[in-house]
């Protein structure tokens, strides 16, 4: 890889600015957790394992930076902000949980200042790592899913830049290039922030993976000409029954899928199953800004007075995904049973 | 209405320039057919009605402006120059077929040179009124489809800027909110044009009905949550059988609203259905250029080098459609039958 979606650093946490692709390249330093909060606010970073690694992360630089005397205080403090950033991907709780947690349990233990500041940045970093691993396991496991020849429609973009490197459904896409199997990927413009042409395609094409640029509008219209052979996407968040939480656009691609008989599959790592969400119906659904959407380029593309619906997710019942594809393998319905069984 | 799209003057053509709306509302004066030609390419004026009407008065304004002993080879010119300007839709050779017809019968009744560009401005001027009379009668028919407290989902813009005024899909939303039937348009904002954003939003706005914007990736989320009532979109070739031919994204929405029995209608005047198409695989689908979609308001979307897929159209098949609703009424399947007995 010639890049990096985000590392911990002595003077704090370092992120692609992912807003300035693809015209531009550029990395910046966060030095404390309201920093990093305020990132992930304003998608520097996106994407849900990437969130949950820079939420952690992010308390690592806070406890780095706070005076002994309060470091309890201060772990308290950045991972209710932390938390509160965004409310769609579970993998951001579930990092905050475990760095937390850990932490807390030191504390009890009486663990010095110093060595609280460590395993604060051995922890993310540990989170971080198994990332990359689980993202790898996950290309491997679902490359056996793409037959040769396969041309592959994605959306959105859940590559190494929505997690901590190589990807989850760009992850499956990777792996399968590598044995040869992809003879082109369709990557959905996604609307309104373009991930699929600004991040997904920058990152195929700097791994030098064919890549056609589509806008959300085309995959019905190409799947019915027989232009797609299965759809793979990444997850924000997983119910128990196997109901996914992901862009916005995921369930149309679901549903257009079924209708062509297409296989639609979602790849995660395990931190994206919220086990306390028994159904979709659980999993709360982000609101952003009618700006966002009839603002393009700094360009007002409606009338002054119209808004715009933006939930930034929708769910896809169960039913329509054809695997679930996790770090421990392939689940295939019913996903209560088979998400159940793959424990970490 | 504050506004027209096309109309006939003494100078030659005056027409809305569809691409500045919505931030500038302004008008152009296309004095021979190279002009009209050129506008209907570039798209100062679209939508497959008002394109017919476009090419009638573009026959016109150049038969005005040809020397006596030029007409009949002008004639000939100007037809065939306005038919290669785009492939889809066929009104645009409906129209000028019908004009092409009148003028050539008139030169071998051996018909005055004055007479000639006299009954050319007054076919092209019947062609236009027709069309207002045929989307009033359009909008009237189909407003008995759209029940009390209706949310109204369409695709692209079917509206006044897309026909000589009322529009179809917007004549039936317009003819509906009249009785007071409309609670909410979702309008698609339908990339890369975007003339859902663009032209839909601004013309209800305009005319006071409550329009919101979504991208073109929420409607089957929208639809899964049960605020879609109906979708009604226009069409740009309709053939025998009741196959579509309609904006990039139309397909996707069909399927959709069946595999959530929403009703799908399509609103469109005769002269869109060609008799001559059997099918939907007889309808010619124009691609246009990768840079309208990957160059937005002058903004590099995805990076240098990749390129993408731009069909303009796709073909819904009949057994998407609810119902074919046309000025002389609701026609419903098979369509072959019942299409067959609307002639004008």
């Amino acid at each position: 890889m010639s890049f990096f979606t985000l590392r911990l650093v002595d003077q704090g946490v370092e992120m692609l600015d992912q807003r300035a692709l693809p015209g531009e390249e550029k990395y910046v330093l966060l030095r404390d957790g309201e920093e990093v909060a305020r990132a992930i606010e304003d998608m520097v970073v996106r994407g849900a394992p990437a969130i949950g690694v820079a939420a952690a992360m992010g308390v690592a630089a806070e406890l780095s930076r706070s005076p002994d005397e309060e470091l309890e205080a201060a772990l308290d403090r950045v991972v209710a902000r932390l938390r509160r950033t965004r409310p769609t991907a579970v993998n951001l709780s579930w990092a905050l949980e475990r760095i937390g947690t850990h932490l807390r349990t030191l504390l009890r233990e009486g663990a010095s200042p110093e060595r609280l500041r460590r395993e604060a940045r051995a922890m993310a970093q540990r989170i971080h790592d198994e990332d990359v691993a689980a993202c790898r396991a996950i290309g491997d496991a679902g490359a056996e899913l793409v037959r040769s020849e396969a041309s592959v429609l994605t959306h959105c973009n859940a590559g190494a830049l929505a997690t901590a490197g190589y990807g989850t459904a760009l992850g499956v896409i990777r792996s399968a290039a590598r044995e040869g199997h992809v003879a082109r990927v369709l990557a959905c413009e996604t609307r309104p922030y373009l991930q699929g042409a600004r991040l997904t395609a920058w990152e195929l094409s700097q791994d030098s993976i064919p890549v056609t640029l589509i806008t959300d509008s085309m995959g019905g219209a190409l799947m019915s000409q027989g232009e797609v052979d299965l759809v793979v996407v990444g997850a924000d968040r997983i119910a128990r029954n196997g109901d996914v939480a992901n862009k916005i656009g995921t369930y149309s691609l679901a549903v257009l899928a079924r209708a062509h008989d297409i296989p639609f599959y979602v790849a995660a790592p395990l931190s994206t199953v919220d086990r306390k969400a028994a159904s979709g119906a659980d999993i709360p659904i982000e609101q952003r800004s009618s700006e966002e959407v009839v603002v393009f380029a700094n360009t007002r593309i409606a009338p002054e007075g119209v808004r715009a619906l933006h939930p930034a997710f929708d769910v896809t019942p169960a039913e329509y995904i054809s695997a679930i594809i996790t770090e421990l393998g392939i689940a295939r319905p019913p996903y209560e049973r088979s998400l159940a069984s793959q424990t970490r």
